[in-house]
């Protein structure tokens, strides 16, 4: 299977970034090994420890409790920290290694906080870190945490809310300073480090910060971001481009209270049949969105990426098994082609309750939370106002606060129309030197050539350095793509772990 | 307001049933009268313990506190109660008192459990009962419970898990036989109690223990069914007819697993979008139910009914204006109306998370919670198989517990469909000399006389009286229709509690 791949790997590589893929191991990438395989339970220790540490971005308090403990940490491995403070927002923890006779500056994106949970649906509680010997959908049992010297199995699933997204880069990054430094190897760049802490909160301040503070990062030459999961075939990966993303949530309503079922039923309006209505009027059967305009601004691919793309590896099918899939949305295309373009979700529905707890009422109003992810071209709010004008076009009055009795009774259809913030899409280009240099790194801690994408999926604040800023940004991820990110039983595989202290040894030592 | 009603009501009210509504108050209502002014704070500090009891169905515990206290309470009034017992069921609370001299029997029916409660909407505790000034709706502010002798104002509410539905008889009753009893008054009829506790559950075990315990409730001749609002123009009501209810719950498939919205939306099924989609095509914005055959079971109504349709005071507007609606289903038909039709609700809706807990999620199902009220002539497993065959017509493979992986690959689209039970509409023939009785006692206790329904909207277990026994039910409704039955902040107001125990005190004496 690995061969197989490996093979494959050689043939879809785009030329511009393709670099030498069988090199033999790195000092760097010894160091990392030896360290990691003598210190493995500390290793694991520590990162359960940074785990355990509740990190949504609406808890301020718990917040501040991770800036402190990685702050501490990094400190103890010689980096100079700042918790950067504005008001109402998460500390930006800034950090800088500066390394004699070094002429690049790279720039170390992590976030630290993470999704909001929904604890009744964790096996364990989210900030309980536990090991289990495989994934759970694999049959994987809990097994109490490694002594020092016991052998590890790197097929080990660790859960915890952010063990993948996005705490496992802080994991392995402190290990991976431990090792250069046991070994004597010194790095080749000097560092500064940027560890947002409202990432999944879509990083409001991000841009007031990188304002405030443009000195400090003023010497950056390129970005890496650490973030994302590898490509679902586990092979390593390096990504040029993310999605933006942007959102709202759609109220709408019925009676003023909710009403018996019976006794108004036939006559009330229903809000969850309104809902209905509105949000199967968004959406063909095969995926297409039929909201006008919502494909218009979408900017075209270059040769380059359109080469890459069509050089990846086709895994869709495999994806498609894995996930109990008998179809996909955009009548067959591939999930990177589909990737290239905005998309509309529903995250989430309610109105009334359902199961044991489902009541005969028709309920007062029904609630969707709409996601929308976009590619470059893309305006968040202009996506926005599309929509807006969608909901109109079916007849809604639009409100942003629930609406009063007047207004409930001159409009037939009332939708509250609650807007997100986001950001746009960001693509840095796919033929820079730098992007040579961290491929064969990649190459060097995976031991084949990486999976080179031109979009991620999902969404990062990247367009505040490549677009604001200027400066390339490559997206270095290393957590495993089941790793359930943003969903209960979040987990890292050990494996994506050691990948990722080999990483950035090999990262921080490229020539 | 009120003297423009009576002149509306003389019109409408058919003459069948019609009776001398203008009667000089009885001695029975005169010693109800006499009795709940003098003893008001009394028996709201009885109805409130009775309430403080947890009384949701699947609570068994809850259940039996209920019942016992039931129990205690009619002994002590001279009632011989038996809690009859099924293997599974709550108790059957069976009584009787029997009237030397009696030639008629009154059956009277009252349920005892009440709808699950969603906690976290309720302004106070559901079983901490709490008197308001007025209603929430109206600006009422919570006060303290009365001191006997105090002044009690009949606009206050008393907030509580069914203290509308369907305590509210019990609460009436009590102080009704004790009204009776200090008066010297002698009742006319015999009488059978029959208490349920599983009546918000669908009544399941009722027709088994009418089946084991027929003979104890073979002599009655009429059954008066104690449960439901007056009329929302809070005027007397009397019913010869209920609507059926059945419902079912379904539930569509994305994957296997939530994913992240960023790498895997425009490609893996949404199904929020797949339920819009198969919601959307039950219903059109008229409120017209779009499944084949729904309408085709419906046995026309008779020429009484419909006469008494017509004289039906016109109370929508009010309603309209009450509730905040600028429409209403049915292109302009009157609510009565409407109630002779079945009609599909969503009573709940549920995917993924909204709010502050929305995470960037495609999640891994949707469920929608359907009821259906049901009209005389539909079959409750029939209606269900009609909305099961609509499912599969929209290409729905229906499966009873989730898919398995295997079935997820071979199947695009995949519903569960778990089936609910009910059962059938009732309705009573308008014209029978009882019914002249009861409307007599009801214009006594009420001043006035009441509106006559054929059909009410809501749902009760009447047809194991009327078409299983054969006996005529009527329903003699008190509760407040504003009185959130099966939402949260259910309340009675105390206007209607004494209305129940002059009503009561009535039919217990009627000639």
């Amino acid at each position: 299977m690995k061969r197989l791949f490996f093979v494959l790997v050689l043939l879809w590589l785009p030329e511009a970034v393709y670099a030498q893929a069988e090199t033999a191991a790195s000092p760097a990438l010894e160091a990392a090994r030896s360290y990691r395989t003598a210190h493995g339970a500390e290793i694991l220790a520590d990162f359960a420890t940074l785990l355990a540490l509740p990190n949504v971005g609406s808890d301020s308090a718990g917040i501040h409790r991770n800036a402190d403990f990685i702050k501490a940490a990094f400190e103890k491995r010689g980096a100079r920290i700042e918790l950067l403070k504005l008001p109402g927002a998460p500390p930006l923890i800034y950090g800088e290694i500066d390394t004699p006779g070094a002429t690049r500056t790279l720039g170390i994106y992590v976030h630290y906080d993470g999704q909001p949970v929904d604890e009744s649906r964790w096996t364990h509680g989210p900030w309980q870190p536990t090991l289990y010997t495989a994934s759970m959908e694999h049959g994987g049992q809990p097994r109490p945490m490694p002594q020092p010297g016991d052998p590890i199995d790197p097929e080990w699933y660790l859960y915890a809310r952010s063990a993948g997204d996005d705490k496992a880069p802080l994991g392995a990054l402190l290990p991976a300073l431990d090792a250069l430094h046991e070994a004597g190897l010194a790095l080749t760049s000097n560092i500064k480090f940027l560890f947002d802490g409202e990432e999944e909160m879509g990083s409001p301040h991000l841009a007031q910060y990188l304002d405030r503070y443009a000195d400090r990062y003023a010497d950056v030459d390129v970005w890496l971001f650490c973030d994302g999961p590898v490509h679902q075939s586990r092979r390593a990966q390096l990504v040029f481009g993310v999605r933006g993303v942007t959102g709202m949530e759609v109220t709408v309503y019925g009676a003023t209270r909710a009403l018996h079922s019976g006794h108004y039923g036939n006559w009330a309006p229903v809000p969850g049949f309104l809902l209905a209505d509105l949000l199967s009027s968004m959406k063909n059967e095969t995926g297409r969105v039929l909201i006008e305009g919502f494909y218009d601004s979408v900017a075209p691919i270059g040769e380059v990426e359109r080469m890459a793309l069509t050089r990846l590896p086709s895994y869709d099918e495999t994806l498609r098994q894995e996930l109990g899939l008998a179809r996909t949305e955009g009548e067959g295309a591939t999930l990177a082609e589909r990737l290239l373009l905005p998309s509309l979700t529903v995250k989430g529905l309610s109105s009334g309750n359902v199961g044991p707890r489902a009541r005969n009422i028709i309920p007062a109003s029904a609630m969707a939370t709409l996601g929308i992810r976009l590619v470059k071209g893309n305006d968040p709010q202009a996506m926005l106002d599309l929509v807006e004008e969608h909901i109109r076009k079916q007849g809604y009055h639009i409100v942003r606060e629930d609406p009063d009795h007047a207004t409930r009774l001159k409009y037939p259809k009332i939708a509250k129309v609650r807007r997100g913030g986001g950001y746009p899409a960001s693509r840095t280009p796919m033929n820079l030197p730098i992007a040579q240099r961290v491929v064969a790194a990649m190459a060097d801690a995976a031991g084949e050539a990486p999976v080179v994408v031109p979009t991620l999926g999902g969404s990062l604040p990247l367009y505040l350095f490549t677009d604001r800023l200027g400066k390339p940004a490559l997206i270095v991820p290393i957590a495993n793509h089941d790793d359930n990110q943003h969903a209960p039983d979040e987990n890292l595989r050990i494996a994506n772990l050691w990948y990722g202290i080999d990483l950035y040894a090999a990262l921080l030592t490229m020539p």
